[in-house]
Protein backbone atom coordinates (compact mmCIF):
# COMPACT_ATOMS: atom_id res chain seq x y z
CA UNK A 1 0.00 0.00 0.00
CA UNK A 2 1.32 3.55 -0.78
CA UNK A 3 2.75 5.09 2.39
CA UNK A 4 1.86 8.33 2.11
CA UNK A 5 -2.30 7.15 1.70
CA UNK A 6 -1.28 5.17 5.09
CA UNK A 7 -0.08 7.79 6.75
CA UNK A 8 -3.05 9.98 5.39
CA UNK A 9 -5.92 7.38 5.95
CA UNK A 10 -4.41 6.67 9.36
CA UNK A 11 -4.44 10.17 10.61
CA UNK A 12 -7.62 11.10 9.48
CA UNK A 13 -9.21 7.49 11.52
CA UNK A 14 -7.24 8.97 14.69
CA UNK A 15 -8.51 12.56 14.74
CA UNK A 16 -11.92 11.55 14.35
CA UNK A 17 -11.54 9.37 17.16
CA UNK A 18 -10.38 11.59 18.79
CA UNK A 19 -12.52 14.32 17.77
CA UNK A 20 -15.52 11.76 19.08
CA UNK A 21 -13.67 10.22 22.14
CA UNK A 22 -13.06 13.73 23.85
CA UNK A 23 -15.60 15.88 25.58
CA UNK A 24 -16.54 18.56 23.51
CA UNK A 25 -14.72 21.95 24.54
CA UNK A 26 -18.26 23.28 25.82
CA UNK A 27 -18.83 20.94 28.38
CA UNK A 28 -18.19 21.85 32.37
CA UNK A 29 -15.81 22.76 32.98
CA UNK A 30 -14.46 24.33 29.70
CA UNK A 31 -11.02 25.44 30.81
CA UNK A 32 -9.86 22.32 30.61
CA UNK A 33 -11.42 20.68 27.60
CA UNK A 34 -10.45 23.69 25.93
CA UNK A 35 -6.97 22.79 27.43
CA UNK A 36 -7.20 19.36 26.30
CA UNK A 37 -8.21 19.81 22.83
CA UNK A 38 -5.91 22.77 21.89
CA UNK A 39 -2.72 20.21 22.76
CA UNK A 40 -4.72 16.79 21.21
CA UNK A 41 -5.25 18.77 18.15
CA UNK A 42 -1.93 20.59 17.53
CA UNK A 43 -1.58 18.53 14.22
CA UNK A 44 0.32 15.73 15.56
CA UNK A 45 1.20 13.36 12.59
CA UNK A 46 -0.64 10.41 14.79
CA UNK A 47 2.19 7.80 14.55
CA UNK A 48 1.74 6.29 17.43
CA UNK A 49 -2.25 5.34 16.54
CA UNK A 50 -0.81 4.50 13.35
CA UNK A 51 1.58 1.98 14.34
CA UNK A 52 -1.33 0.94 16.80
CA UNK A 53 -3.46 0.23 13.36
CA UNK A 54 -1.10 -1.03 11.26
CA UNK A 55 -0.14 -3.70 14.11
CA UNK A 56 -3.87 -4.55 14.51
CA UNK A 57 -4.12 -4.65 10.55
CA UNK A 58 -1.16 -6.89 10.25
CA UNK A 59 -2.17 -9.62 12.46
CA UNK A 60 -5.60 -9.55 11.66
CA UNK A 61 -5.61 -9.30 7.93
CA UNK A 62 -7.75 -6.12 7.93
CA UNK A 63 -7.88 -3.48 9.96
CA UNK A 64 -10.43 -4.86 12.90
CA UNK A 65 -13.41 -2.32 13.41
CA UNK A 66 -12.97 -0.04 16.34
CA UNK A 67 -9.45 -0.11 16.48
CA UNK A 68 -9.06 3.73 15.63
CA UNK A 69 -10.46 4.07 19.76
CA UNK A 70 -7.25 2.02 21.31
CA UNK A 71 -5.17 4.33 19.08
CA UNK A 72 -6.99 7.59 19.77
CA UNK A 73 -6.71 6.63 24.11
CA UNK A 74 -2.67 5.77 22.95
CA UNK A 75 -2.32 9.52 21.63
CA UNK A 76 -4.13 10.59 24.66
CA UNK A 77 -1.19 9.57 26.89
CA UNK A 78 1.23 11.17 24.39
CA UNK A 79 -0.42 14.49 24.62
CA UNK A 80 -0.64 14.12 28.44
CA UNK A 81 3.63 13.28 28.54
CA UNK A 82 4.11 16.52 25.97
CA UNK A 83 2.22 18.78 28.54
CA UNK A 84 3.52 18.10 31.58
CA UNK A 85 7.48 17.62 29.78
CA UNK A 86 6.82 20.86 28.54
CA UNK A 87 6.31 22.72 32.30
CA UNK A 88 8.57 24.86 33.57
CA UNK A 89 9.15 22.78 35.77
CA UNK A 90 10.40 19.78 33.70
CA UNK A 91 11.70 20.91 29.75
CA UNK A 92 10.31 24.79 29.98
CA UNK A 93 9.22 24.64 26.16
CA UNK A 94 6.92 27.56 24.99
CA UNK A 95 6.20 25.81 22.00
CA UNK A 96 4.97 22.40 20.77
CA UNK A 97 4.22 21.78 17.16
CA UNK A 98 4.34 25.08 15.96
CA UNK A 99 1.54 26.45 18.63
CA UNK A 100 2.05 28.17 22.21
CA UNK A 101 2.18 25.18 25.08
CA UNK A 102 -0.29 24.37 26.79
CA UNK A 103 0.59 25.94 30.18
CA UNK A 104 1.37 28.55 28.00
CA UNK A 105 -1.88 28.98 26.53
CA UNK A 106 -4.11 28.17 29.56
CA UNK A 107 -1.71 28.71 32.81
CA UNK A 108 0.36 25.97 34.60
CA UNK A 109 -1.94 24.46 37.03
CA UNK A 110 -5.03 24.24 34.13
CA UNK A 111 -1.78 22.22 32.08
CA UNK A 112 -1.43 20.10 34.94
CA UNK A 113 -4.28 18.88 35.28
CA UNK A 114 -4.91 18.83 31.24
CA UNK A 115 -2.39 16.48 31.19
CA UNK A 116 -3.67 14.11 34.22
CA UNK A 117 -7.15 14.19 32.59
CA UNK A 118 -5.47 13.10 28.93
CA UNK A 119 -4.09 10.32 31.45
CA UNK A 120 -7.56 9.17 32.93
CA UNK A 121 -9.76 9.71 29.63
CA UNK A 122 -7.13 7.21 27.41
CA UNK A 123 -7.73 5.00 30.48
CA UNK A 124 -11.70 5.09 30.74
CA UNK A 125 -11.88 4.45 26.81
CA UNK A 126 -9.46 1.70 26.82
CA UNK A 127 -11.80 0.34 29.57
CA UNK A 128 -14.44 0.30 26.93
CA UNK A 129 -12.87 -0.57 23.85
CA UNK A 130 -14.72 -3.22 21.08
CA UNK A 131 -12.21 -5.93 22.09
CA UNK A 132 -13.68 -8.84 24.50
CA UNK A 133 -12.99 -7.63 28.70
CA UNK A 134 -9.92 -10.45 28.89
CA UNK A 135 -7.91 -8.57 25.50
CA UNK A 136 -9.11 -5.29 27.33
CA UNK A 137 -7.10 -5.64 30.74
CA UNK A 138 -4.48 -6.98 28.95
CA UNK A 139 -4.10 -4.03 26.40
CA UNK A 140 -4.29 -1.68 29.81
CA UNK A 141 -1.51 -3.58 31.54
CA UNK A 142 0.42 -3.44 28.78
CA UNK A 143 -0.04 0.40 27.97
CA UNK A 144 0.53 1.32 31.95
CA UNK A 145 3.52 -0.58 32.20
CA UNK A 146 5.07 1.16 29.12
CA UNK A 147 3.97 4.47 30.58
CA UNK A 148 5.33 3.66 34.34
CA UNK A 149 8.19 3.96 36.20
CA UNK A 150 9.99 0.45 34.95
CA UNK A 151 11.74 0.57 31.86
CA UNK A 152 8.80 2.61 30.72
CA UNK A 153 7.92 6.53 29.99
CA UNK A 154 7.91 7.93 33.25
CA UNK A 155 11.04 6.17 34.06
CA UNK A 156 12.85 7.79 31.07
CA UNK A 157 11.87 10.91 31.13
CA UNK A 158 13.10 10.84 35.12
CA UNK A 159 16.32 9.83 33.58
CA UNK A 160 16.48 12.35 31.05
CA UNK A 161 16.04 15.44 33.45
CA UNK A 162 18.85 13.64 35.96
CA UNK A 163 21.14 12.97 33.16
CA UNK A 164 21.80 16.65 32.02
CA UNK A 165 25.21 17.94 32.46
CA UNK A 166 25.93 14.01 33.68
CA UNK A 167 29.01 12.32 31.82
CA UNK A 168 28.39 10.78 28.91
CA UNK A 169 27.44 6.97 29.34
CA UNK A 170 25.99 4.84 26.39
CA UNK A 171 24.16 2.33 28.70
CA UNK A 172 22.39 5.47 30.32
CA UNK A 173 21.10 7.17 27.36
CA UNK A 174 19.99 3.55 26.14
CA UNK A 175 17.62 3.12 29.24
CA UNK A 176 16.88 7.29 28.31
CA UNK A 177 15.48 6.45 25.04
CA UNK A 178 14.31 2.79 25.38
CA UNK A 179 12.06 3.88 28.49
CA UNK A 180 11.03 7.90 27.40
CA UNK A 181 9.94 6.72 23.52
CA UNK A 182 10.61 3.05 22.64
CA UNK A 183 8.36 1.69 25.28
CA UNK A 184 5.19 3.79 24.36
CA UNK A 185 5.61 2.72 20.45
CA UNK A 186 6.14 -1.12 21.71
CA UNK A 187 3.19 -0.94 23.46
CA UNK A 188 1.21 0.90 20.61
CA UNK A 189 2.38 -2.12 18.55
CA UNK A 190 1.33 -4.88 21.15
CA UNK A 191 -2.04 -3.66 21.89
CA UNK A 192 -3.00 -3.54 18.50
CA UNK A 193 -1.80 -6.82 18.35
CA UNK A 194 -3.62 -7.82 21.26
CA UNK A 195 -6.85 -5.97 19.74
CA UNK A 196 -6.80 -8.38 17.14
CA UNK A 197 -6.53 -11.39 18.96
CA UNK A 198 -2.89 -12.11 17.80
CA UNK A 199 -0.96 -15.34 19.65
CA UNK A 200 1.52 -15.27 21.71
CA UNK A 201 4.24 -15.50 18.47
CA UNK A 202 2.60 -12.80 17.13
CA UNK A 203 2.72 -10.44 19.96
CA UNK A 204 6.77 -11.13 20.47
CA UNK A 205 7.53 -10.48 17.22
CA UNK A 206 5.79 -6.89 17.79
CA UNK A 207 7.39 -6.52 20.67
CA UNK A 208 11.15 -6.97 19.30
CA UNK A 209 10.08 -4.77 15.68
CA UNK A 210 8.70 -1.91 18.76
CA UNK A 211 11.80 -2.39 20.72
CA UNK A 212 14.36 -1.76 18.25
CA UNK A 213 12.14 1.01 15.54
CA UNK A 214 10.91 2.71 18.88
CA UNK A 215 14.52 3.15 20.01
CA UNK A 216 15.77 4.32 16.22
CA UNK A 217 12.79 6.90 16.23
CA UNK A 218 14.26 8.66 19.02
CA UNK A 219 17.72 8.65 17.88
CA UNK A 220 16.39 10.38 14.69
CA UNK A 221 14.65 12.71 17.20
CA UNK A 222 17.57 13.66 18.50
CA UNK A 223 19.87 14.09 15.23
CA UNK A 224 17.12 16.59 13.91
CA UNK A 225 17.12 18.57 17.18
CA UNK A 226 20.87 19.31 15.78
CA UNK A 227 20.23 19.57 12.29
CA UNK A 228 16.55 21.16 11.64
CA UNK A 229 15.68 24.58 12.34
CA UNK A 230 12.84 25.54 14.80
CA UNK A 231 10.44 26.02 12.34
CA UNK A 232 11.23 22.84 10.47
CA UNK A 233 10.46 21.37 13.56
CA UNK A 234 7.46 22.95 15.04
CA UNK A 235 9.15 23.01 18.55
CA UNK A 236 12.20 24.92 19.82
CA UNK A 237 15.51 23.49 18.31
CA UNK A 238 19.19 23.48 19.54
CA UNK A 239 17.44 22.47 22.86
CA UNK A 240 19.45 19.02 23.62
CA UNK A 241 22.80 20.64 23.61
CA UNK A 242 21.60 24.34 25.17
CA UNK A 243 20.80 21.83 28.78
CA UNK A 244 23.84 19.55 27.89
CA UNK A 245 21.24 16.63 27.86
CA UNK A 246 22.50 13.08 26.96
CA UNK A 247 22.01 12.35 23.24
CA UNK A 248 22.85 10.02 20.42
CA UNK A 249 24.44 12.59 18.65
CA UNK A 250 25.78 14.24 21.62
CA UNK A 251 27.93 11.05 22.39
CA UNK A 252 28.48 9.36 18.98
CA UNK A 253 27.89 12.21 16.49
CA UNK A 254 25.80 12.76 14.28
CA UNK A 255 26.87 10.36 11.40
CA UNK A 256 27.31 7.43 13.46
CA UNK A 257 24.10 8.16 14.76
CA UNK A 258 21.61 7.98 11.80
CA UNK A 259 23.96 4.45 11.31
CA UNK A 260 23.05 2.94 14.27
CA UNK A 261 19.06 4.21 13.30
CA UNK A 262 19.40 2.46 10.28
CA UNK A 263 20.84 -0.89 11.75
CA UNK A 264 17.83 -1.10 14.34
CA UNK A 265 15.12 -0.68 11.61
CA UNK A 266 16.90 -3.24 9.58
CA UNK A 267 17.24 -5.30 12.74
CA UNK A 268 13.51 -4.37 14.19
CA UNK A 269 12.23 -5.55 10.69
CA UNK A 270 13.66 -9.16 10.48
CA UNK A 271 11.93 -9.90 13.09
CA UNK A 272 8.50 -9.73 11.57
CA UNK A 273 9.97 -11.72 8.10
CA UNK A 274 7.05 -14.12 9.08
CA UNK A 275 4.36 -11.95 8.77
CA UNK A 276 5.30 -12.05 5.49
CA UNK A 277 3.24 -9.17 2.86
CA UNK A 278 0.69 -8.58 5.98
CA UNK A 279 3.89 -6.43 7.25
CA UNK A 280 4.95 -4.73 4.58
CA UNK A 281 3.30 -1.36 5.89
CA UNK A 282 4.51 -1.63 9.33
CA UNK A 283 8.37 -2.36 7.46
CA UNK A 284 7.68 0.96 5.22
CA UNK A 285 6.43 2.87 8.28
CA UNK A 286 9.68 2.23 9.89
CA UNK A 287 11.78 3.52 7.06
CA UNK A 288 9.96 6.03 7.54
CA UNK A 289 10.14 7.22 10.90
CA UNK A 290 14.20 7.32 10.22
CA UNK A 291 13.76 9.60 7.11
CA UNK A 292 11.82 11.84 8.52
CA UNK A 293 12.97 15.50 8.53
CA UNK A 294 10.31 16.78 11.77
CA UNK B 1 -18.05 -4.85 64.49
CA UNK B 2 -16.36 -2.72 66.61
CA UNK B 3 -15.11 0.59 64.54
CA UNK B 4 -11.70 1.05 65.99
CA UNK B 5 -10.88 -2.37 64.70
CA UNK B 6 -12.47 -1.98 61.45
CA UNK B 7 -10.34 1.54 60.99
CA UNK B 8 -6.82 -0.43 62.21
CA UNK B 9 -7.41 -3.47 60.43
CA UNK B 10 -8.21 -1.81 57.14
CA UNK B 11 -5.32 0.72 57.16
CA UNK B 12 -3.38 -2.87 58.11
CA UNK B 13 -4.81 -4.33 55.13
CA UNK B 14 -4.60 -1.20 52.66
CA UNK B 15 -0.70 -0.57 53.73
CA UNK B 16 0.43 -3.97 53.47
CA UNK B 17 -0.75 -4.09 49.47
CA UNK B 18 0.63 -0.82 48.83
CA UNK B 19 4.02 -2.22 50.27
CA UNK B 20 3.36 -5.02 48.09
CA UNK B 21 2.47 -3.41 44.84
CA UNK B 22 4.65 -0.24 44.76
CA UNK B 23 8.36 -0.70 43.61
CA UNK B 24 10.77 -0.79 46.29
CA UNK B 25 13.18 2.94 46.38
CA UNK B 26 16.04 0.94 45.55
CA UNK B 27 14.10 0.25 42.00
CA UNK B 28 15.97 1.86 39.17
CA UNK B 29 15.55 4.85 38.53
CA UNK B 30 15.91 5.17 42.29
CA UNK B 31 14.35 9.18 42.50
CA UNK B 32 10.86 8.61 41.71
CA UNK B 33 10.54 5.45 43.74
CA UNK B 34 11.41 7.57 46.38
CA UNK B 35 9.05 10.29 46.00
CA UNK B 36 6.21 8.06 45.62
CA UNK B 37 6.34 6.21 48.67
CA UNK B 38 7.48 9.30 50.48
CA UNK B 39 3.59 10.32 49.59
CA UNK B 40 1.86 7.22 49.76
CA UNK B 41 3.60 6.62 53.47
CA UNK B 42 2.87 9.42 54.82
CA UNK B 43 0.80 8.28 57.54
CA UNK B 44 -3.14 8.84 55.86
CA UNK B 45 -6.30 6.78 57.34
CA UNK B 46 -6.83 4.54 54.11
CA UNK B 47 -10.06 6.03 53.98
CA UNK B 48 -11.19 5.38 50.33
CA UNK B 49 -9.68 1.70 50.38
CA UNK B 50 -11.61 0.76 53.79
CA UNK B 51 -14.81 2.28 52.25
CA UNK B 52 -13.69 -0.14 49.40
CA UNK B 53 -13.16 -3.19 51.15
CA UNK B 54 -16.40 -2.38 53.33
CA UNK B 55 -18.41 -2.51 50.46
CA UNK B 56 -16.90 -5.83 49.16
CA UNK B 57 -17.60 -7.17 52.67
CA UNK B 58 -21.53 -5.74 52.61
CA UNK B 59 -22.31 -6.81 49.40
CA UNK B 60 -20.53 -10.67 49.51
CA UNK B 61 -21.01 -11.15 53.51
CA UNK B 62 -17.42 -11.61 53.87
CA UNK B 63 -14.29 -9.44 52.49
CA UNK B 64 -13.22 -10.66 49.14
CA UNK B 65 -10.01 -12.32 48.77
CA UNK B 66 -7.64 -9.64 47.16
CA UNK B 67 -9.91 -6.91 47.09
CA UNK B 68 -7.06 -5.11 49.21
CA UNK B 69 -5.05 -4.45 45.93
CA UNK B 70 -8.32 -2.46 44.95
CA UNK B 71 -8.27 -0.79 47.64
CA UNK B 72 -4.20 0.25 47.44
CA UNK B 73 -5.25 1.32 43.87
CA UNK B 74 -7.68 3.57 45.20
CA UNK B 75 -5.08 4.82 47.34
CA UNK B 76 -2.41 5.76 44.48
CA UNK B 77 -5.20 7.64 43.03
CA UNK B 78 -6.43 9.57 46.10
CA UNK B 79 -2.47 10.57 46.64
CA UNK B 80 -1.64 11.42 43.04
CA UNK B 81 -4.65 14.07 43.22
CA UNK B 82 -2.80 15.11 46.72
CA UNK B 83 0.93 15.55 45.07
CA UNK B 84 -0.31 17.36 42.07
CA UNK B 85 -2.90 19.87 43.86
CA UNK B 86 -0.23 20.53 46.87
CA UNK B 87 1.95 22.01 43.83
CA UNK B 88 3.41 25.58 43.58
CA UNK B 89 0.83 26.18 40.48
CA UNK B 90 -2.11 24.98 42.48
CA UNK B 91 -2.65 25.28 46.25
CA UNK B 92 0.93 25.89 47.21
CA UNK B 93 1.57 24.04 50.22
CA UNK B 94 4.53 23.20 51.96
CA UNK B 95 3.14 20.47 54.62
CA UNK B 96 0.81 17.01 54.27
CA UNK B 97 0.07 14.90 56.66
CA UNK B 98 2.41 16.57 59.00
CA UNK B 99 5.20 16.13 56.07
CA UNK B 100 7.03 18.20 53.84
CA UNK B 101 4.80 17.80 50.31
CA UNK B 102 6.03 15.87 47.58
CA UNK B 103 7.51 18.84 46.04
CA UNK B 104 9.19 20.71 49.04
CA UNK B 105 11.37 17.13 49.41
CA UNK B 106 12.00 16.30 46.13
CA UNK B 107 11.60 19.37 43.74
CA UNK B 108 8.90 20.11 41.86
CA UNK B 109 10.01 17.68 38.49
CA UNK B 110 9.82 14.80 40.63
CA UNK B 111 6.63 15.59 42.33
CA UNK B 112 4.80 15.85 39.06
CA UNK B 113 5.97 12.55 37.86
CA UNK B 114 5.57 11.10 41.02
CA UNK B 115 2.08 11.98 40.40
CA UNK B 116 1.49 10.48 37.31
CA UNK B 117 3.38 7.79 37.92
CA UNK B 118 1.04 6.71 40.70
CA UNK B 119 -1.87 7.35 38.21
CA UNK B 120 -0.50 4.66 35.83
CA UNK B 121 0.47 1.98 38.98
CA UNK B 122 -3.22 2.58 39.55
CA UNK B 123 -4.36 1.13 36.29
CA UNK B 124 -1.68 -1.37 36.56
CA UNK B 125 -2.96 -2.89 39.50
CA UNK B 126 -6.40 -2.61 38.96
CA UNK B 127 -5.48 -4.67 35.17
CA UNK B 128 -4.48 -7.79 37.47
CA UNK B 129 -6.98 -7.83 39.94
CA UNK B 130 -8.06 -11.17 41.07
CA UNK B 131 -11.69 -10.56 39.92
CA UNK B 132 -12.55 -11.57 36.53
CA UNK B 133 -11.88 -9.53 33.51
CA UNK B 134 -15.27 -8.19 32.36
CA UNK B 135 -15.39 -6.72 36.48
CA UNK B 136 -11.99 -5.54 36.03
CA UNK B 137 -12.78 -3.28 33.25
CA UNK B 138 -16.33 -1.80 34.74
CA UNK B 139 -13.94 -1.39 37.90
CA UNK B 140 -11.51 0.79 35.70
CA UNK B 141 -14.55 2.58 33.80
CA UNK B 142 -15.92 3.30 37.04
CA UNK B 143 -12.83 4.70 38.42
CA UNK B 144 -11.50 6.58 35.67
CA UNK B 145 -15.31 7.97 35.59
CA UNK B 146 -14.80 9.27 38.90
CA UNK B 147 -11.63 11.05 38.78
CA UNK B 148 -12.13 12.16 35.68
CA UNK B 149 -13.12 15.64 34.39
CA UNK B 150 -17.06 15.64 34.05
CA UNK B 151 -18.41 15.26 37.50
CA UNK B 152 -15.16 13.56 38.31
CA UNK B 153 -11.96 14.73 40.54
CA UNK B 154 -10.35 16.88 38.32
CA UNK B 155 -13.49 18.46 37.16
CA UNK B 156 -14.06 19.64 41.05
CA UNK B 157 -10.23 20.47 41.35
CA UNK B 158 -10.82 22.87 37.85
CA UNK B 159 -13.58 24.68 39.74
CA UNK B 160 -12.30 24.28 42.75
CA UNK B 161 -9.13 27.03 41.69
CA UNK B 162 -11.30 28.98 39.35
CA UNK B 163 -13.92 29.67 41.83
CA UNK B 164 -11.39 31.20 44.25
CA UNK B 165 -12.54 34.86 44.94
CA UNK B 166 -15.61 34.39 43.23
CA UNK B 167 -19.18 35.42 43.61
CA UNK B 168 -20.84 32.37 46.50
CA UNK B 169 -22.87 30.11 44.30
CA UNK B 170 -24.22 26.70 46.40
CA UNK B 171 -24.66 25.34 42.74
CA UNK B 172 -20.92 25.99 41.95
CA UNK B 173 -20.17 24.99 45.40
CA UNK B 174 -21.82 21.34 45.22
CA UNK B 175 -20.42 20.94 41.95
CA UNK B 176 -17.18 21.19 43.29
CA UNK B 177 -17.39 18.82 46.63
CA UNK B 178 -19.59 16.35 44.36
CA UNK B 179 -16.43 16.03 41.91
CA UNK B 180 -13.58 16.79 43.97
CA UNK B 181 -14.72 14.23 46.41
CA UNK B 182 -17.46 12.53 46.47
CA UNK B 183 -17.09 10.62 43.32
CA UNK B 184 -13.67 9.22 44.08
CA UNK B 185 -15.38 8.14 47.36
CA UNK B 186 -18.31 6.97 45.39
CA UNK B 187 -16.52 4.89 42.85
CA UNK B 188 -14.33 3.28 45.80
CA UNK B 189 -17.78 2.56 47.71
CA UNK B 190 -19.23 1.41 44.00
CA UNK B 191 -15.75 -0.35 42.69
CA UNK B 192 -15.54 -2.70 45.77
CA UNK B 193 -19.57 -3.60 45.00
CA UNK B 194 -18.57 -4.48 41.53
CA UNK B 195 -15.42 -6.27 43.10
CA UNK B 196 -17.61 -8.83 45.09
CA UNK B 197 -19.92 -9.53 42.11
CA UNK B 198 -22.99 -7.12 43.63
CA UNK B 199 -26.13 -6.99 41.26
CA UNK B 200 -27.69 -3.73 39.80
CA UNK B 201 -30.00 -2.78 42.96
CA UNK B 202 -26.50 -3.33 45.11
CA UNK B 203 -24.74 -1.03 42.88
CA UNK B 204 -27.07 1.59 42.40
CA UNK B 205 -27.18 2.07 46.76
CA UNK B 206 -23.96 1.87 47.21
CA UNK B 207 -23.84 4.37 44.75
CA UNK B 208 -26.23 6.82 46.47
CA UNK B 209 -24.59 6.08 49.73
CA UNK B 210 -21.30 7.61 48.56
CA UNK B 211 -22.54 10.58 46.73
CA UNK B 212 -24.47 11.86 49.98
CA UNK B 213 -21.53 10.39 51.95
CA UNK B 214 -18.97 11.72 50.15
CA UNK B 215 -20.40 15.25 50.14
CA UNK B 216 -20.95 15.17 53.83
CA UNK B 217 -17.15 14.58 54.24
CA UNK B 218 -15.82 17.39 52.15
CA UNK B 219 -18.14 19.83 54.48
CA UNK B 220 -16.28 18.83 56.90
CA UNK B 221 -13.36 19.01 55.74
CA UNK B 222 -13.89 22.62 55.31
CA UNK B 223 -15.34 22.96 58.73
CA UNK B 224 -12.05 21.66 59.76
CA UNK B 225 -9.92 23.57 58.22
CA UNK B 226 -11.66 26.45 59.99
CA UNK B 227 -11.70 25.23 62.95
CA UNK B 228 -8.76 22.75 63.86
CA UNK B 229 -5.07 23.72 63.94
CA UNK B 230 -2.02 22.95 61.23
CA UNK B 231 -0.69 20.86 63.99
CA UNK B 232 -4.10 18.70 64.37
CA UNK B 233 -4.77 18.66 60.96
CA UNK B 234 -1.34 17.70 59.24
CA UNK B 235 -1.53 20.36 56.89
CA UNK B 236 -1.96 23.95 56.86
CA UNK B 237 -5.41 24.93 58.30
CA UNK B 238 -6.83 28.62 57.75
CA UNK B 239 -5.86 27.84 53.88
CA UNK B 240 -9.65 28.41 52.41
CA UNK B 241 -10.09 31.63 53.91
CA UNK B 242 -6.77 32.65 53.20
CA UNK B 243 -7.03 32.08 49.44
CA UNK B 244 -10.66 32.92 49.44
CA UNK B 245 -12.37 29.57 48.72
CA UNK B 246 -15.83 28.45 47.83
CA UNK B 247 -16.38 26.50 50.93
CA UNK B 248 -19.71 25.50 52.97
CA UNK B 249 -18.40 26.96 56.17
CA UNK B 250 -17.92 30.87 54.30
CA UNK B 251 -21.11 30.48 52.65
CA UNK B 252 -23.61 28.95 55.14
CA UNK B 253 -21.41 29.24 58.60
CA UNK B 254 -20.21 26.37 61.04
CA UNK B 255 -23.32 25.49 62.43
CA UNK B 256 -25.21 25.17 59.40
CA UNK B 257 -22.84 23.32 57.42
CA UNK B 258 -22.33 20.45 60.34
CA UNK B 259 -26.15 20.50 60.40
CA UNK B 260 -25.90 19.38 56.58
CA UNK B 261 -23.37 17.11 56.64
CA UNK B 262 -25.45 15.10 59.39
CA UNK B 263 -28.45 15.54 57.22
CA UNK B 264 -26.46 14.16 54.51
CA UNK B 265 -25.29 11.17 56.41
CA UNK B 266 -28.44 10.01 57.50
CA UNK B 267 -30.27 10.00 54.11
CA UNK B 268 -27.09 8.51 52.63
CA UNK B 269 -27.23 5.70 55.00
CA UNK B 270 -30.99 5.11 54.40
CA UNK B 271 -30.08 3.77 51.44
CA UNK B 272 -28.19 0.74 52.42
CA UNK B 273 -31.48 -0.06 54.80
CA UNK B 274 -32.05 -3.21 52.42
CA UNK B 275 -28.95 -4.21 53.03
CA UNK B 276 -29.58 -4.81 56.88
CA UNK B 277 -26.88 -5.92 59.36
CA UNK B 278 -24.21 -6.23 56.06
CA UNK B 279 -24.44 -2.43 56.26
CA UNK B 280 -23.90 -1.78 59.76
CA UNK B 281 -20.34 -1.35 59.44
CA UNK B 282 -20.63 1.18 56.33
CA UNK B 283 -23.14 3.20 58.72
CA UNK B 284 -20.90 3.27 61.14
CA UNK B 285 -17.97 4.31 59.19
CA UNK B 286 -20.17 7.30 57.53
CA UNK B 287 -21.12 8.64 61.08
CA UNK B 288 -17.38 8.49 61.78
CA UNK B 289 -16.64 10.52 58.63
CA UNK B 290 -18.25 13.55 60.21
CA UNK B 291 -17.50 13.11 63.48
CA UNK B 292 -13.17 13.26 63.22
CA UNK B 293 -11.09 16.01 64.54
CA UNK B 294 -8.61 15.90 61.77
Amino acid sequence: MDLQLVLDEGRRRADEALERLLPPETQYPPSIHRAMRHSVFAGGKRLRPILCMEAARAVAHSLPSGVEDLGAALEMLHTYSLIHDDLPALDNDDLRRGRPTCHKAFGEATAILAGDALQTYAYEVMARLGCPADARVRIIEEVAHGTGTIEGMIGGQVMDLEAEHAKPDPATLEYIHQSKTAALITAALVSGGIYAGGNTADISKLRAFGRAVGLAFQIVDDVLDVTQSSEQLGKTAGKDSATEKLTYPALFGIEESLQKADALVAAGCSHLDNFGERASTLKQLAAFLVQRKS
